[in-house]
């Protein structure tokens, strides 16, 4: 099924989804920053910037990231040159109280982000499926920080390399349709 | 002091902030409801959607949301033509379980929205500071969703119109330095 638009929207938003085919082809940090300084841009909670990032682009980063992925994933992300684990704060820094739109916030960031890959001509495919207990443990990541997702970077790939029961999968999903968002 | 940007990023990212002086215009339905597609495609978790929005654009939907506003926000935002509350869905519908994602999968749809609302010449501000209890209340929210925020939606406006407190305030604000969003 292919994606219907109620509405106009920006050719980024309808162009974007979520792929498994992605090129092994290396990023250089400068490839990588752009999408960082996208998501820095964003808007929160008294500016409190809840996001932050662990880049793995190197090998040995990489196998950390990699061996916290659940299997399901691990077959097609391990692929990904880039896996970026992205991490949000949990308490206000001005007064170290709880920040209820962490998580929130730290969506937006990946909002902006991942549209900036796209314009970039990178695709993003962000994964919950992973050991998030084994992520803070092998990143040394503080309890001050919630562990939220781990997205896969890198320019598309070839879809023929997929495992044949992820190829059937490799399209964009449609979504709900638009009057269903709105509660009366 | 102004945004510096350490790295390329894309004009609408750029040009987006959230300012208070909104114009009292009023918007169309066919003016809002682009900024609701845009939010329709943002990705999430198993491609659940959990985010929902209340749109107020007519008198007794602005009153009964500028009523749970805090009086800081009110000042302002009572003259903004559309209020939106954006709640999310706290459990997959699949199996009924809690979708610890659901907060920032609807932050990735309000980064889409307002994206989409700065492309099409609207501002776009979201506002932490109102009574949720009161909101749910109000508009009979049910405890399947979580109440996140109130964003006011509108042209922008006369920056003189503001409340002179408000006034000195009336720019983007600026952000950390990308170098610290970045956990070694």
């Amino acid at each position: 099924m292919k994606r219907k638009y109620n509405y106009e929207i920006m050719d980024l938003i309808k162009a974007r989804w979520s792929p498994r085919a992605i090129s092994e082809e290396k990023l250089s940090r400068e490839e990588i920053m752009p999408l960082i300084e996208a998501a820095r841009f964003a808007p929160s909670c008294f500016n409190e910037q809840p996001w932050r990032f662990i880049i793995a682009d190197e090998e040995e980063s990489l196998k950390k990231i990699r061996n916290v992925l659940m299997p399901g994933n691990q077959i097609w992300a391990n692929k990904a040159p880039v896996l970026l684990l992205i991490v949000a704060k949990k308490n206000f820094t001005y007064n170290n109280e709880e920040n209820f739109w962490h998580m929130f916030d730290a969506g937006t960031a990946w909002g902006f982000l991942t549209l900036e890959a796209q314009k970039r001509g990178l695709v993003t495919h962000a994964m919950g499926g992973f050991d998030m207990d084994k992520a803070r443990s092998s990143f040394n990541i503080s309890e001050d920080y919630e562990i939220i997702t781990v997205v896969a970077i890198g320019k598309y790939g070839d879809k023929e390399t997929l495992d044949p029961k992820l190829r059937s999968k490799e399209h964009p999903d449609i979504r709900m349709e638009t009057e269903a968002l709105i509660l009366k």
